[in-house]
């Protein structure tokens, strides 16, 4: 294990997490808040923790797959620990597990709160919620990658660890320029929403707000209802916007760069809009009885669908009231989650696709047991070796799954709060159904299930495997024999 | 496809069927019950319509894995639904999706009833619901197999898609004698468990019944409250029976007939043994508070644990009453389910091993992507091909059980009697929780989720592929180009 080379990483998340802090605290300068001190506190000893961190260079600059994992599980560990201080310190969330769960949520751009007042936070505090989304969205190593020069050809293992999806591809052969281009993207299309729900008459801090929610597909609202006090219009704006956040980040890098064509025959983006359309027709042939206008019903349909599937998680509609055949319509979602490559979470259409197609090829390996058949995507055949690992991320993914929800019956609350509790974070959602529900939180919970949850959050997020990393003994040997030498 | 091969092989399942009914007909007949016509006119037009289609020997008797799977899952539903019309006739069960219900989740072992009260129905009825287990429990082909002599090699092709578990493996080189073995140890465990029962003054009509239903790992019982009202002793007998009978049969053909020392050193009997161990740990500490004696308590979780695990269904206690996590410890029971090789259901207590030791496997090539690991099971590694079909199997099971649920939802009723609903159907249990708890029943649903569970309850018998076959295409396609040349 290369500890100094990780010491190193870790360093300068610290660093850009003091720079990531200068946001909130702007924004108390702003408004006159007093949470102000808070925040210069925690950015001033993050920056030196950081600075003391990378004053000593690491000599060996060999980064294997194992590293980046460990680096990256390590690096959203601190992000969320040092980010969870300032609502301790300025008393908003007193109790630790609390800011923790709520800044874990945030940067795992899950959105679940355990808050059931949001609008008594600070304006700085409410900021800094939503802009741990926005960090997350696209991954905070993906952006170290953009702006420090690291040496080195293993960085792609830091991506590969952070990057969502079953293969990660590089858009040009640099991994700088990719993460570049990936930022890039990310910026314009939320610098285009800020203009548009501007257009709508959003308040500036709302639309701002909004944008990091929508673009991390993270789902924190400064309202108590969510989005619904919100126009039709603005709601409109933040459901296509959802949509186009939860699309793989290739397509766009396609249209922009290269062929425009090629990016509307992305299998993965084709069965992500039908999914869509076909939940919305569901949900909203469920739903239109009860809605005074078709209008309304279409638009509500439109966003919860749009929010759970990007894993987004705002909502306009109450929607655990919603009958059985809707609510297990978005149940469904929650696992499909969005594409690969966008800032969404869940299982990700491709993989879901793969999975599919798997099953497909065992039928035919019956009628013909001898015929080898590879499994294609976009006309081409897949590597064996994604194939494996999709099916291996399943078993993994369900294993967690079910592991999690037994540890939170011990709560003795109905199985369905538990059952979706952990699919909304798990999957990086925010609201599930009943005790965790759109209008609920998830406060009530014991601080052990809590922390199951943020385990879930981040195991989402970094694709179970570079957490999962962590509780392998052989890292923990390495580590310990490499100290002693 | 060799269409020839395959109605020979129904006929001589209408046949079999046949004799079958003759138990009930004996009941009736002792009993002195008027059903005993309706008994009559079944066994005769099966066995009229058997010898019609055995008149022609099939000339080819090339017999392949698809043909296997294709003559094993019409076996079944022809199974199913001869056996169905009995009820119909008799009366007892007048609408004929109904009486499918009762026989489908006869044959498959499910024990999962839409019948509100049982003790209505006919001593002969009784016997049939419960002697359906029986044979389906060893399976009605490997029954074929051993009392029909049937020319050719490939055998083995209706074995395997007949036979639980990952891998199938031949006890001795000859199929027949293969057969011949399970259906010994089968038939000597039973009467072992009857003597047991007899000397625990149990009615010869209760111990027989209860002896089909533990055998088969089925569980209807005969009186309302399943098995409650029999003596702690009967209960106890049951529930060793019932963990007998989810051992894999292996373990009995080495006892009896190699080494006994190399049966108790099986991983998978090993890991089952101490999954249903911690499972009561659990349970029992959780239910103590809530009874009279220790002993009391020890003997519902164990009774409970073990009708779960091994996809009885027998009940001695309203589970659906404890607590959140008693109930989820069942619920994931439900999925374990028993030994690959015995007459359980669930995925099997060996897939699960292969699939924790895949994730395993997956994290260690993070740490040595170079090296090649192959993942072991009685200390002997496992083919490719083997973890490969358990990764698929369960991938294949998440998705039909999601989709199973789904078509549920459209009840309107609540989520946790619809999960449960699809588990206890697709695992080959019995009863859920809530709406389908160990005191409701299966009647309230309509016509076209009965048939969904119905689909569930052969699917998971057969083990997916076997039935899914029937939708491939090119069965299809194959056999009506048969016809037209």
């Amino acid at each position: 294990m290369n500890t100094s080379m990780i010491r190193y990483i870790l360093g300068n998340i610290l660093k850009l997490q003091a720079l990531f802090l200068v946001l909130p605290l702007i924004t108390a300068l702003v408004y006159g808040e007093d949470t102000f001190t808070a925040y210069v506190i925690i950015a001033f000893s993050c920056l030196v923790l950081g600075f003391m961190m990378t004053l000593r260079k690491p000599e060996d600059h060999v980064f294997y797959l194992k590293e980046g994992c460990v680096a990256t599980a390590l690096s959203w560990i601190v992000l969320s620990i040092s980010g969870a201080f300032p609502f301790v310190l300025t008393g908003e969330i007193p109790h630790f597990i609390d800011a923790l769960f709520e800044t874990a949520s945030g940067f795992t751009t899950t959105g679940s709160s355990i808050l059931s007042d949001v609008e008594a936070l600070s304006r700085s505090s409410l900021m800094w919620r939503d802009f741990t989304h926005w960090v997350g969205g696209m991954g905070v190593l993906v952006f170290l990658l953009a702006v420090i020069p690291m040496s080195g050809g293993s960085n792609i293992n830091l991506m590969k660890a952070e990057s969502p999806g079953p293969s990660v591809g590089k858009l040009v052969p640099k991994i700088r320029s990719t993460a570049r281009i990936l930022y890039m993207i990310y910026i314009g299309l939320g610098i285009l929403m800020f203009l548009l729900l501007i257009c709508g008459k959003m308040p500036v801090f709302d639309a701002l707000t909004t944008v990091f929610g929508t673009a991390g597909t993270g789902g924190f609202g400064i309202k108590n209802d969510s989005i619904a006090s919100y126009s039709p219009y603005i709601q409109w704006v933040i459901t296509i916007f959802m949509l186009l956040f939860g699309v793989n980040f290739n397509a766009y890098y396609l249209i922009l760069f290269r062929n425009a064509k090629k990016a509307f025959k992305i299998e993965e983006v084709r069965w992500y809009f039908t999914i869509i359309l076909l939940s919305v027709f569901v949900i909203f042939t469920d739903l239109m009885q009860f809605y005074p206008t078709l209008g309304d019903a279409v638009r509500d349909s439109f966003f919860q669908v749009a929010s759970i599937i990007t894993t987004t998680g705002f909502a306009t509609a109450d929607f655990n009231l919603w009958s059985a055949t809707s609510k297990s319509t978005l149940v469904l979602l929650m696992f499909i989650g969005a594409c690969a490559g966008s800032t969404g979470g869940g299982l990700k259409v491709s993989r879901l696709i793969i999975l599919i197609k798997t099953i497909f090829k065992e039928l035919t390996s019956y009628t013909h047991p001898k015929s080898i058949v590879k499994i294609k995507m976009d006309d081409k055949p897949i590597e064996h070796e994604v194939v494996r690992s999709a099916n291996v991320y399943f078993i993994t993914y369900m294993i967690i799954f079910v592991v999690s929800v037994f540890c939170l019956t011990f709560e003795n609350i109905d199985l369905i709060s538990v059952f979706t509790a952990v699919a909304a974070t798990f999957n990086n959602i925010g609201p599930g159904l009943e005790m965790v529900g759109p209008t609920a939180n998830f406060g009530h919970f014991s601080d052990f299930s809590k922390l199951v949850m943020i385990f879930d959050m981040l195991a989402g997020r970094l694709e179970l495997f570079p957490l999962l990393m962590l509780f392998h003994p052989e890292i923990w040997r390495d580590t310990i024999k490499r100290k002693l030498k």
